[in-house]
Order: C-alpha cells, then structure tokens, then sequence
C-alpha cells in the first residue's frame, strides 16, 4: 500500500467559493480579519477572492483591498480566481501570486457557466499567459478543472475528457493545473483513476485536488488522491460553499475537519487547530442563519489527540 | 494499489445502536416494518436489537418479537448483541444467526459501560461459547471489539491491546471477531494498519468494520479498510446513534451514504438506493424531532448515477 506525503498544504478557499455561494456579504474589515487569524492558525495558502465584475459578484467586489493585505504577511500565497483575461490582467495588477482559471470539463456546464466551450477557456488561458509574460509579473497561472467527475447538466464526465483538457490548459501555459469535483460527483475509486493519471500527466505541475461535500465523500475523496501522493486540498471553513442545485446540501470539504484528519494520519498541515476552530466560531458568528458543516467543532478533539510533529 | 472487493454487505445496525441512543421507543410494528422494508430495499444483514435487562434498554424489550419476525424473511441473517452469558441464552433461545458480544479494547472504557475488564469479557465468550455448543445452536458468535482507536475516558487505545484481545476472543471460541470505532478516534491511516494486521490475525473470521462519524472521518475509514480487503461494514440509516458524550455529534456512518459510495465505486451491495432512501424518509418520519444525518437524502443521486452491475 502507497505512502502518504509527510505533509500537506490546506488551501483556504472559504473566502471565494464559500462566500460566492451565501446571500452575506462580509465587510472587507472581517474577510482582512479572516485571513490575518487564518495566518496566525498557520494557513500559507489562501484563495482571497475572485476578479470578476462587481455586478455578478458584488461580495467580491473588494478583492483588490483584500490581496494587498494578505500580501504583507510573510510567506503567504495570495490565490485569487479569475473567469478571464480581464481578470486576469486586474490579478496581475494587484500582486496576487497565483491566479486560478476555472475550466469546466463539462462541456454543457462550462457553456451554462462560463458562457464558453472548454477549449475557447484554453485559448483564453493562452492569452492570460502572454499577458503574464508581456507584464514580467510572476503571477503563476492555475488552470483548475471542475465538474471533472461529472456534473447536474451532463451527469457524468469522461477521463479522457478531462486529461485532453489537462494537456491542453499544460500546452496554453498554465504553471499549475488542478481537478475539482464541483457538485459532489467523484467517489474514491474514480479519484485514484483520475489524479493517478493527471499526477503522471502533469508532474510537479500538478497543483491541487478540491473535493465538495455535497454526497458525504469529500474526506474519503481526498484520501484516496492523498495515495497518490496529491499533497494540497483546498476546504472552506465550516465547509461553506455548494451548490445551487442543492439548496441546504454540504460544500466544500470543512478545512477543520481536512486538517484534523490529516494531523491525525501523522500529516503535517502547518494548522493550530485548536485557533482554526476558534477562527470558525468567530466566522459561524459573522454568517448567523447560514447552513454551516463540518464535525469536528462540535465533536472537539480527541482526548490525549497529538497532532503530526513537524520535520 | 490495492483491489477492492467486488462485493460487500452493509450490515444494518440502526435498529440496535441507533435506536438504543435515541430517546423514543419505537413501537414494535414500525421495527417490523423498518426490518421488511430494509430487506424489501436488498439489506440482508440487520442487527435487530439487544438482549439486554429491559430497565436498562427499554427500547429494545422487543428484541425477541423483532427477531421472530426477521426469521421469517428468507436469506436473512439476523444479527443480535448481547453482554452477557444471560443474554446469549435468550439470543440462542430466540434462533438469532449470530450474537455479537462486545468488548472494550479501552480498560477504562470496559470498566465504565461494562463493568468487566477486557479479559473478563473474553471468559465470558468462552462460557457462551460453550452454552451456543452444549445447547447444539448454530447461532454464530461475534466478538465486536470497541474503543478500538481510543475512547473519551482513556484516549489512545494502542493496537498490540486491540490484536491482544482479538486473539483471546478467537482463542476462547468466537466464530467471527469485527472492530468498531465507537466514537470517532479513527483515522484512516490508522485503520489501514490496524485492520490490516487484524486480517492477518483472524483471516476468514475477520467479520466486520464498525465506524462513527463523530469527526467526520466515517466513510474516509471504511474506504481505508476495504482497501485491506475487509467486505462488510456496519451502518446506520440516517446515521443515527452516536457517542453520548458529545451531544448532537454525528453517529453511525450512514447506510444511505455508504452504499451510494460503494455503488459509485463499482462494488455491488445489493442495495434499491431509492428503496433505501425511501425508508429513510419514512424513519426520519418516525424519529421526528431527533438529530439525523447524511448526505444523499438530501442531494440525491448524481445524474445518469450507475450503480455495480451485480455478477
């Protein structure tokens, strides 16, 4: 049986896929907040946000503030999502060190979503790249798969599918190429088919494995792409997130929970998480009447429970 | 990597552990009804209660009447537990295919809900392994260690006391020996080892896994133990039971659940998801006012969802 990697990076994405997904719109003195006592419970990774315009998304429409402030903190990786090369370009603009495209492999989806096949998102990734470089920014480019296991529209999507949109998003220029099951589709056996695959494709470009909660696998999910030696997840926070055709349904994986289950494993996260559930009772305060996730906030650690020693 | 099983039972325990940390007595037709029904949806293993002195367990007074029934439907293995020598008499009396006797890995644990040591327990297998043989009954004899992972008064139990007291119990005459993770100290790295030395140890009398979901880490545990080989595990519908404990935290890992992510995985159950899911919306009908759990009632199946083709 495979090892497991000694540790593993969590990356927050509550602040984008979480809040884009609940009718709450924090002030930016609280998302600024958010990633500072993320910071502190050692999170190095945080998605602060996505570039899009201010009208489909007006929760995000204070990214820019938000990446300048988590870029004064020591260490951390500033992700931001962008739909576009205009987003692209205000990413750019703002010093984000990494911007996420999203591609749907899912053609219907992508078509109901991003108004674009997955190929025209490949060409417009190319020309993200060319601006990138025309910039001299260091941005990395991320070009993250979703409804890669399938999605409401389409049902089920095939391999083949998604590692054609792989090598293509690899061939546009992307520094980074990830998969995400978006609506909750994937199951254990189908991720160790696939992140296999895509991991032996992509090399060390290989970035990212991001798992919704909606079926009740997105733990079980993540463990079987742990064993194949995936060492960063994205989480939301009390797993907020979701999806709209499943009003109520869980999203995306609890990053308490994820770190949790990791530490116990022996993996190393980097997590206090005795202040990442902290942080979550402040936030659970800020989203009052929302459906929150997760178990471990009500469960508490266990008793004599030790976490990974860092190397 | 490891082969999965193509196969594996979903032993149906809500009746027994779920019901017994409910405060509601359901009454005897709707257990009757709840046991029809599971079988009609493809359930061909349920614990149907627990010979147990009636003042401490009123809820499950009706084991007898519930197993009766249960004898009636054909290819049913009708499962009962027991804690003591008296009740193992009734559970053969009664023509149960197999009582489980539990024990606790965790002394402390043992001490404080069983009011015996862990070898104690094991004396008193041998006693019921020689009334099941002198009453010439072929009702099997489980023994169900618990606590296996740690519990809330000990914490960390280690595995040489959990294989320790698997040999005994094998050594004082159980047919099938099964480990349960009573309130949420398992992990899936630890489950990998434990039950892989377990398998080991006990080969084809190695019976059952057992995992709560307290910390969310249920179904991430069974998919690290089918990767052992391990082909039959306990759940609940709707996931009810749990750790007394922690008040509101999560139980058994839901029936529904599991046997979506075995189906999704290709691994046939013999499970009607829709019948099952239909029962569900009847029980939680019956338990109204009580924390349920799970996923799938609420998400549904995936579009154009296949389950196994069965062989």
């Amino acid at each position: 049986m495979s090892a497991f990697p000694s540790s593993v990076v969590i990356r927050e994405v509550g602040l984008r896929d979480g809040l884009q997904s609940i009718p709450v719109t924090l002030p930016t003195s609280r998302k600024i907040e958010w990633v500072q006592e993320a910071y502190a419970a050692g999170q190095r990774e945080i998605e602060v946000g996505s570039f899009v315009p201010a009208k489909l998304l007006s929760q995000l429409a204070d990214t820019a503030e938000v990446v300048a402030f988590a870029k004064t903190l020591p260490g951390l990786l500033v992700s931001v999502l962008v739909p576009n090369l205009k987003g692209a370009e205000k990413a750019i603009a703002s010093g984000a060190d990494l911007l996420l495209v999203p591609l749907s492999a899912s053609n219907a989806h992508s078509l109901a979503n991003l108004r674009k096949t997955p190929d025209e998102v490949v060409a417009e990734v190319a020309r993200i790249r060319a601006a990138r470089d025309a910039a001299g920014s260091r941005t990395l480019i991320e070009g993250g798969i979703g409804t890669a296991f399938g999605c409401t529209l389409q049902g089920r999507v095939e391999v083949s599918e998604v590692l054609r949109c792989m090598q293509a998003l690899l061939d546009a220029g992307c520094d980074r190429v990830s998969i995400a099951d978006t609506v909750g589709y994937a199951d254990p056996r189908s991720v160790r088919e696939l992140f296999a695959q895509a991991r032996a494709m992509a090399g060390e470009r290989f970035w990212c494995g991001h798992f919704h909660d909606t079926r009740g696998l997105a733990l079980a999910n993540v463990f079987a792409a742990l064993e194949t030696g995936v060492n960063r997840f994205d989480a939301t926070l009390a797993g907020i997130g979701g999806c709209p055709h499943a009003p109520g349904a869980s999203g995306n994986a609890a990053s308490e929970d994820l770190a949790f289950m990791l530490e116990a494993m022996g993996i190393a996260t980097g997590i206090d998480l005795d202040r990442l559930l902290a942080l979550r009772a402040k936030v659970a305060g800020w989203l009052q009447g929302q459906t929150l996730h997760g178990t471990l906030w009500r469960a508490g650690l266990p008793k004599t429970f030790q976490g990974a020693v860092e190397a």
